[in-house]
């Protein structure tokens, strides 16, 4: 089983760099103290629809202590999936927490946020500990023991 | 548990009244003599998603007596779930069907043969016997043995 | 697909020879003029209780004209799986319908039964037509949509 | 969302009063250290089957540093669900942990062990800590992402 990485050998997270909000506007910086839990997703990828969106909804609901965020990271079909698109998604699909649009670069594929952190593809769990601290990056379905445990190691540990 | 409409009673199936198809075109009246499910949904619909399609998937590969068609009929959010945004998400979403777009009509909020059917929503599951007669009409989910069940008593209905 | 057995080939059911009824008592040559659906099982089988026990209770409730039958079908165990052990599985477990124990045989490991329908295990569905003839056996999980198809063929079946 | 007990108010979790192993025997004392899992169960209770076992099942697959302990609390039908029955449903069920029989107390309804912690049927589940603490008790269905995170936050705690 992945393991958090550990707080001594983390390093900070890179700061979300986005174009637009969807509920209220949002950092790392701001959330400091909190455990952070980022879900980076695309509107019309399936996996974000059948697991990872759903998963963060009840990560938001079991565990309000968490500060979750959605990530609009889009590196395909740019063009259906704007900001007009995604404010239907979001309301059809009743997507309860705040989404941040990942901010384009026309020189390169991936948005900026997705490119800082190394991601692969959608959708992605992120975890960024009380501290800043980048700990977990993951692709793909993740075990809800597997992802419980590690939200209950980071909650465990001190805030400062 | 709803049931088929009896064969003496039912009424000729609207034809399909669209503006355009992904993947080969068809009709109600070229496929006379065969079972045909028609799957009504949009792109940006939970439920059409997470049981409508799948299920309209499963009949396909359980049935492939069983013509199955996706109908795209848009009654909201016609700006961001336009041809180009369903190409992408029948190719993201591996739909294996032929899809037809529901004809826009202007002065309605519903489009043509949505109206024609009498649809109230999405999905919904339309079923039409060799005759090409209307026998069943459903909205929402639908257990599988009960859709199963009529699409075996169609499929035992002599064809002419 | 697997599919009936053609209602011209199949021939009669072979009558459940056992040695008690929890529920009604019941025949097949009594319930002649419905269609029969005999689910074999074993109380410590994990496929039973995970999928055929469920489905059978799925199908008693959206198909009140389909006789349900469990038959319990002991090839091993039987020093903890004896009638005072049934009895005591099906009120915990809430099993709805009329449930037979087939009848043991000193000489054999499989019992009467089972052997006349040449079962190889459990679960185990049997479709019996309205003319008390043998259309399908199917030993393990059976889609829902095949299994719904095969009730609703023999359902639309003239009664004789 | 249900928490785990603080560890400074926990007291000492009662040690095993158990007639017999399935598998190796063990006890509190002995696993002293490690963050035990005990998952009462009865093999005919519906509840067990379908996710108090296949829970405990995948805690011990995904946690190898917990040891996972299954305690069969028998409290009713005794006369079915013995010894004998018992190893035939752990062999069929491969339940993959060792089990302990909880002590028949003649004068109680309730098993010793059972008694004990309180518990108030099955499945339940119990968390004790390094310390051999009792930091959570719980009857019926837990959230996988609650008990991961339960899991997770006593994993990281200090073995002494």
């Amino acid at each position: 089983m992945e393991r958090l990485e550990a707080a001594g050998s983390a390093y900070p997270a890179p700061e979300l760099d986005v174009s637009r909000w969807f509920g209220p506007e949002s950092s790392l910086a701001q959330l400091r103290g909190r455990v952070v839990m980022i879900e980076a997703f695309q509107m019309l990828c399936p996996g974000c629809l059948s697991y990872g969106l759903p998963q963060a909804q009840r990560v938001q609901r079991l565990f309000p202590e968490v500060a979750v965020i959605g990530l609009h990271t889009v590196f395909e079909h740019h063009e259906v999936t704007g900001p007009d698109a995604l404010a239907v998604f979001l309301a059809e699909f009743g997507i309860p927490f705040p989404v941040a649009v990942d901010r384009h670069d026309v020189d390169h594929g991936m948005p900026v946020t997705m490119r800082a952190y190394a991601l692969q593809g959608t959708p992605s769990t992120i975890l960024v500990d009380r501290a800043g601290n980048l700990r977990f990056t993951h692709l793909g379905a993740l075990a809800e023991l597997q992802l419980g445990a590690m939200l209950g190691e980071l909650l465990a540990e001190p805030s400062a």
